[in-house]
């Protein structure tokens, strides 16, 4: 079996999944309580959360754990427009190509009076900075535009962006859910004011993730209850995930620049397959995008025969996002950068991590070839 | 060492911790996708939510997962002030001694134009049914009263008042994450609406809940994002944290009567012995509590004193509710059953489980007697 649909979820590595199970083993206590393991737990949570924020740049106490990207995600973006709301703005900048997560909880917040303005993220699927200050008026309150696409992989100019929110004074967040592990990551160096991140994408274990928000930044709490997150996140803490977590963001992060070119080359090595294919559209920019995304759209089929065809090839791919694959819609985000619905509908994802292997990709571009023409009937 | 804050967390049971490890390795797959180990966790997930359901005597597809017992208690409250507020019914119902996840949500709810009535729970810590009906208004949205108190161990006649709100027409939930796992539960029984449980109590993972929600009962969401969970909870599944779950529930409830009798002894052993100690005050009902729960208060003695010096002796106890045991106010429990501050503050909780012995009990009676007498500088 091949897998090629990382940016679905990813296995959890060995030094993950080792740090957890020794942390349910060893530190399942809760860390809020007074007595010698409580207060141990209580340390290795701090470690952890100092541990994470040295990987993204900021301090320990900028970090938030939540459920995952989705429920980061969700917080960020309410925090940001009760802020904006006590201060008489209620304007909100995004791109129509974001998580569903950020696109639900925008909705949402339109129905509650916001303007929401989508920018266009062009063929390309790449924010044009200069649009984006275009966009910014005195009644914007956020800014929230993702790090690097789920779908089509490509990568934001993050630090262009928040450049131009901190210079306007706009918040500033990103989901980062598909960067953090695969991208190196600063939020002070790219002025970022609160970003999402979710543990499974990067070996780590699921169900948690973090948010982090600059100092000052006034977090509304998504769940209510008790003290944890320093009052802004009730929940009895997950620190075997949270343990997890850590370990592989720092495994991820060590290894970042060396597996990225690995991956690169397996990218490009796919995409280049690929192309050979007659009526074979790549989706998004040839070179500002994630290490192992590739996105193509096949004129004349359609996704949930390719992907039947090539599972029982033993081929794990997707047609976009995860959480909607159920549903084969035409994917919101290559409808953003210009697809019709009839060729949106024709779309392959595939997703490469450092242990696939050349091999695999020759096995991969000689399937896809395959599986098109069994479905143009030729 | 001996663990006596089982109410703050347990320790997974090999049963449970198996079960997640062998979905780490191999049901990680990410259960929305249409390639075959894709399906086989969809498969997997959908299992383990026909066995969760069977312990609670509902139906599978009114079983949501979530994150834990906080986010399952401010999900359901939200969802009943939502579709209240459709009906122009504004009021709920609930109790003084609740958890902070229901009592700080209803806050919540009170600054947006909700009227709370919160009931007495009287010295023995017990609601009284018929008090309930006497405060049911027509415009009574909810009844939120938890199944059994995680401080003073009380448990409520749930049954009867899921009779009284049925009758009268009114959603009832319940926060059942004290009682999940430890008493017999039958949602269909009891004419309970709505049910919070979190893994963690009951010897299953971290990070992973249940809310229960009735056919016809219209969720609100509190994360949003991909269809996940009927569209109810946005987010991956975290499906090793649900086999966890799963298993841990179905050991649990298939050894709750033997363990109950087992550690009730084990319990009234704990109480005849801390009775004996002078001024120390039994906190709620002796008989309708849970197994596993002791609660006192020590006249002329301060709860912070008294933790630390059973931690010196190896003994792991709480004076109250977990998320709050860094803050030693008197507890919002305590206060509410009619004890006034100074006692309240001489609280001492002690949770026992199935893998504590009569020994260790005697153990914490010799520890507990001593340290009072210390603290009494006598
Ligand atoms: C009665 C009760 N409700 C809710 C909760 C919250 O559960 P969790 O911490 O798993 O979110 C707890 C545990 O702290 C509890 O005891
Ligand atoms: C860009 C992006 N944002 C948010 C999410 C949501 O993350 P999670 O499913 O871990 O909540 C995902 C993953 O599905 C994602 O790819």
């Amino acid at each position: 079996m091949i897998y090629a649909d990382h940016a679905a979820t990813t296995k959890m590595s060995e030094t993950a999944k080792l740090a957890m199970l020794s942390a349910i083993e060893e530190n399942w206590y809760n860390p809020s309580s007074l007595y010698t393991p409580g207060q141990q737990a209580s340390g290795v949570l701090m470690d952890a959360r100092v541990r994470i924020s040295r990987c993204l740049g900021c301090l320990p106490k900028e970090i938030y754990f939540t459920s995952g990207g989705s429920e980061a995600d969700n917080q960020a973006i309410l925090s940001a427009a009760a802020i904006g709301k006590r201060q008489g703005k209620m304007h909100i900048i995004s791109t129509a190509f974001e998580h569903h997560a950020v696109l639900h909880t925008l909705k949402k917040l339109e129905k509650e009076g916001f303007e929401i303005t989508l920018l266009d993220v062009g063929e390309s699927g790449i924010v044009d900075p200069n649009q984006l200050e275009k966009a910014i008026r005195p009644d914007t309150a956020l800014v929230t535009i993702m790090y690097a696409n789920n779908e089509i992989g490509t990568i934001q100019p993050i630090g262009e962006i928040g450049a131009v929110c901190r210079q306007n004074g706009v918040l500033f967040h990103t989901d980062a859910v598909q960067a953090a592990g695969h991208l190196p990551i600063n939020v002070k160096e790219d002025q970022i004011d609160m970003l999402s991140l979710s543990a499974h994408k990067f070996n780590g274990p699921k169900g948690i993730g973090v948010l982090y928000a600059k100092t000052g930044v006034f977090l509304t709490n998504l769940i209510e209850g008790g003290e944890q997150e320093r009052g802004k996140r009730a929940g009895t803490e997950n620190l075997p995930a949270i343990v997890g977590m850590a370990a592989a963001l720092e495994e991820a992060c060590a290894l970042q620049k060396e597996r990225s070119i690995y991956v690169t080359k397996l990218r490009d090595q796919l995409i280049a397959g690929l192309k050979k294919i007659s009526g074979a559209l790549l989706n998004g920019d040839e070179i500002r995008r994630l290490p192992g995304n590739v996105n193509f759209c096949f004129l004349d089929t359609e996704a949930e025969g390719l992907l039947l065809l090539l599972d029982n090839k033993g081929i794990c791919a997707s047609s976009g996002s995860a959480c909607t694959s159920g549903f084969l819609d035409p994917s919101h985000v290559l409808l953003a950068i210009g697809r019709d619905p009839q060729t949106a509908r024709g779309s392959l994802r595939l997703t490469l991590d450092y242990e696939n292997t050349p091999e695999e990709v020759e096995t991969i571009i000689e399937a896809v070839t395959d599986t098109v023409r069994i479905l143009r009937g030729c």
